[in-house]
């Protein structure tokens, strides 16, 4: 059923109808305003941010005949993202990067048919800014073409809105790395991995179902796209694989930093417990021998002597020369 | 053979007969009763719970024409989940969650024959609350839809009953997070990792299998299905692609977790041991010092000087500063 | 070539042939009643207990046309598991566990024609009983149907064989993680997982290769089992697949204890030295301090006065009560 | 769109011109020398080191029917291994070790036409030598082929010139090895390690793609390369599999070695606290014993006799005697 | 380039010419020496041992038409094992065991054409042995078969050779985990797996392309192996999926082993502490209580009652007997 999220915004609509010849911008547009632009350009992008009303989500779903379980796939978060082919127009569903607080990422649905595409994302604030500007251009090819070519820049600027985030990982990797070497802050190390795995794992989670979405495409199954926007899907696709492919490198380096970190601190308890093991096998008998001329017995002959104290202090400088020797031949010292 | 488990319960049915013009509902119905219902109605579903009656399920499996192999199947428990053409009817292996329990699971077998759809649960309670209330809305397009479609409806209800559970693994997966990051309860982290590991193995024994099934009636190599229905059957795919998600990332983050609590757990053995250390490397040499000055020899002539105790003291403290700046230096204290 | 492994025993054969009509069993039958027995009945199934002989076993593999290579394969043990067609028989090499002796497999080879089966086994004693009782049984299907469903009865005799052995090894799991839970036992925690392990692996190695043969069977890519006992096949494979599954889940299992079992004894070392730390902490500060006083310096005013050894013990009480409060504040004790 | 990298520098083009008649080399050509060029020699060899300047990038796209895709991918740096088809030409990056400095890779873009091939370098300095001087040499076959087998030399030139390097890993694994056997350096092994893992992690990610690059050619997928160089690409990519199998090999070999160094380094620690343990049980106890004789208590008959000392003195003896026994028999010692 | 390894041996050639009516074996042939041989004899074995000479391959080469880049392959070492089609000869490239030095492998080239084998060897020494005992025998089928049956039987050979070598690391585990269990020699433990870890991985090097070889052979990819020779090449590949699972088993078995290990010595080092800890924890506070008598306060008066020292010994021993009980209760004793 067609159950907007607890708590959802919302609907608020901006259209954007162009076509070789010129290019409508309209923020804030309703439902009855659409038939008019449709009719009138060759291809329209409408953009709605905020799923939390169900009447205009159905209105969209009856003008643009979207299919039943796409629509509740658009309004139910937490869905996989995939690419679907419902006969008159493709549905993708992906998760987007918010560019301006990178840890967050919102769902994206993106309808794309013969003269339209329409996006549905959570919230405003989106990584499309660039397309916008393209679309404003009189010069740039971006109006000569369909909505696919529309999509794939969609796409494009979904994908490649990914590429700071995972490098930021890269650079708290890079970071964590020095601070082990150097041996500062070690205490930070594991929970700061900890953390750092955290994030990769959230952006595998969302760019891994990628992959397939856009290998769906890049096969060709979908029939929205013309063969002239295939070598661009083509790069998209290239370019989410390379995504993985920092990942996947991020991951090993954890795991060798992780390595590092802890064979590291294990070296330093092994020094410590070295020094323990020194200072305590050098004391300890030393110790035992004052405490033996210490006693109180009446006949100890060695403590009338004159030469008794001396000979005790020599006695216990040969000890303490011996056993250094011993730990500099085992290569404690 | 057709072998009931021991303890098996004794069957009881529950049928709905139904088409476009109207719904019968029969608790308790007799073998006897299914013919007149079948002859009236255009769709039949008989829930059978308990598989302790032999004769009824022999009695079914002639009624409906079922292979011998899968009514074996549906009575002996410990079944993989899948998915089997039989020619005149599907057959559909699954584990449901009790809804009401979600720790336990029980084995669901599932037949959908042209104009009907037979499920043998181990026992009463399960998760098709929410399909028999749509089964009784009048204005709903359940009862215009074939055997197919209400087995749809099945699977899906069978497949988002997991989804609380998986959840509440996550949860608990979180809470344990948190104890580890506030240094809390700590020696009850790892049994309590062990546990969440064990209900996702569970879990994912249950899931697993259930990709395959739902995959093989994706990829329309069952005939019972008709083209209409199978964009559902994708969605219910899609959803168990999410569940096994979901398990690999909570897998993920459990052994991310486990690392970081091992090397918690480390780092307050090291700082023990350091305490020990520096604790000991300070006393056994002044205990050293002062066992000096407690052996009884006749000719110690310090111990005659006024000055030998505080200059013995001053000595002492001069070597405690030596040791602590030295740790200081080693980034000790 | 033909060459029997040493040590290996003479052939028994035991021959059942059978059809509608009727069935004669010949235990210790010789080469030479074969044919006469072939020639009267439909279906013969020859079973061979030991390969020591090689004249009877070249003297099968004319009498029934079996290939060289196959027949080379039969005596020579530590097979992997396999399905071949050779044209005019199919051959299959599996390792069957002994029921008496579930430690132990032995190798079976099981050859089937149109009309014979051949089974060779390394020593009598097999989990066949089953099969004889249902060949013996007048009103039961087996002597109906043709070598292939009595070559299906077989194997999943064969496979069936290994699930007590799988769930042996989840009960003994079950017994190391209640004794690790319980702080049983511990020094024997890893040498029994360590065993367990070997069982699994040796399960591991006799049943994967099961599974690809089980495979080829189930593709339909052998000739001598006809479409009906096609199903008997995809059951029997379905059975192996949950065989795996089970050893899969069960290897997963062990790895998890193995990390309880490990975090538990490092808790265990981790109390031991604190302990270690905190009598060390309390009482080396206090022995120095003793010592101190049993210093023989003539001039030490605090041991004149009267107030000396009270106001000693009290500033000891002190520094006790002291250390005690820290070690609370650090959540020790 | 066609954006140079900040800082790359500007385009230098060196050019072959070649048949079986004779070969021109052009250092440091113009654009507009190029089509006399073209139109003069059967085959074209253009070398671009630098992507810096835009015009001469657009220029070439132009010249050659280049795709806006494949330039724009020759300009941004970082691009992952790939070979693609563009109808009129082959499009291929890699990345290149640079011979001198074994440390780095740079981005190779190769585009083969009918008569051409363009290598896109990032800057001067390649593996592509050889190459240059079977060009030279007019009895060789170089020059009687076309440009696929001018690209196959060049791809064959990069896959080569990565073999020194992945063996130097190997070597530095070796290495280590020694060192962790005959226990020296101990403190260097693990940051080492980490390092070599790093180079490793950078070789595979560089040679990986190639490996699907490689396998796309082979498989025939591509026009512009004839079938009598297919075994040639083979070859190539033979060449890659087995990069790629040596750094399986050296990654695993660094997983034992770090098993290796672990346990090395543990049983020094187990040593040294075997010690520790040694002294101390050996000497707390006889220091008690000293420290009962030094107690100050008026009566104290053993104090009085003359053979006190002795006796306490054959007491400790005998104390040490048996301690040193039973270490012996745990095989401590 | 046709470059034969520095310090590869002179080329010796052992031919063996032979068909159903006679065999003829020249060692140390020529290559004038061959056409005449061909032209008599249906079938021609030559073995080429030493790559020295690069006249004799490049003679042979063209005699035999053999491809260029098999003939490099052939001359540099550390070729990865395949199977090649080159028209009118087929070429396989392996890594062979030298049955008397079992840790050496050598490199194995082999051309099959229609009535030649020319195997390609490192340096005398091989395991052809039994091979050639056949070709000898008269009665043997050897000689009545083609071409292709001499190559299944070499191919056999070199992998049968690999068995006892894989074998022999099996035995060697099996020492080390007796020895684990029997807590001997255990500090060789992890050198001694670490080299058998070598030895492993360096055969599944060796072994793993060969599998892939193998199967291109049992798929019928290659034309110069007759239907008839299929199921001994399928019987070779088998064998080479049987070493894989050896040794995949012996890695696992080696993982296990080495957690065994690990997890004893740990146990060791626990016992050890607890040791020092009991030691510690008993004799510690004693120490300072004799210690407190020992000060040389004037004013003590337990020091005076004639009481004070047994009641002193007596307190002592309540507080060894109060540990005794409270480390028995928490079983450490």
């Amino acid at each position: 059923m067609l159950q907007p999220e607890p708590g959802a915004m919302p609907a608020a609509m901006w259209a954007f109808a162009y076509g070789p010849d010129g290019i409508v911008e309209r923020k804030a547009i309703t439902l009855a305003e659409i038939p008019a632009l449709r009719a009138k350009w060759p291809c329209l992008w409408l953009d709605i941010a905020g799923f939390g009303d169900v009447e205009t989500l159905r209105g969209l779903g009856e003008m643009f005949g979207l299919h039943r379980l796409a629509l509740e796939d658009v309004a139910n978060l937490q869905q996989r993202a995939k690419a679907e082919d419902y006969g008159d127009h493709e549905f993708l569903v992906l998760r987007m990067v918010d560019p301006e607080n990178q840890q967050e990422t919102e769902q994206l649905g993106l309808f794309v048919g013969k003269n339209f595409v329409l996006t549905f994302q959570e919230r405003p604030g989106d990584c499309f800014g660039l397309v916008r500007n393209r679309l404003q251009d009189p010069s740039g090819q971006m109006r000569k073409r369909g909505s696919d070519y529309l999509a794939y820049a969609l796409l494009d600027a979904v994908v490649d809105a990914y590429f700071p985030v995972v490098e930021k990982t890269d650079l708290r990797l890079a970071e964590i790395e020095e601070n082990v070497l150097a041996g500062r802050a070690l205490d930070r190390v594991v929970p700061e991995l900890h953390s750092v795995r955290r994030c990769m794992l959230a952006l595998r989670r969302a760019i891994w179902p990628l992959r397939e979405a856009t290998s769906t495409l890049v096969r060709g199954e979908v029939k929205h796209f013309s063969a002239e926007v295939w070598p661009y899907l083509r790069d998209v696709h290239d370019h989410v694989v390379q995504l993985l492919d920092l990942l996947e490198n991020s991951h090993e380096m954890s795991s060798s930093l992780m390595d590092l970190h802890l064979s590291t601190a294990n070296n330093r308890l092994n020094e410590v417990i070295k020094l323990l093991t020194i200072i305590s096998t050098i004391f300890i008998p030393l110790t035992f021998l004052v405490g033996v001329y210490g006693m109180n017995f009446k006949h100890m002959p060695e403590l009338e002597y004159w030469w008794g104290y001396p000979a005790c202090l020599a006695l216990m400088v040969a000890i303490v020369l011996m056993m250094l020797r011993w730990f500099r031949k085992r290569g404690w010292l």
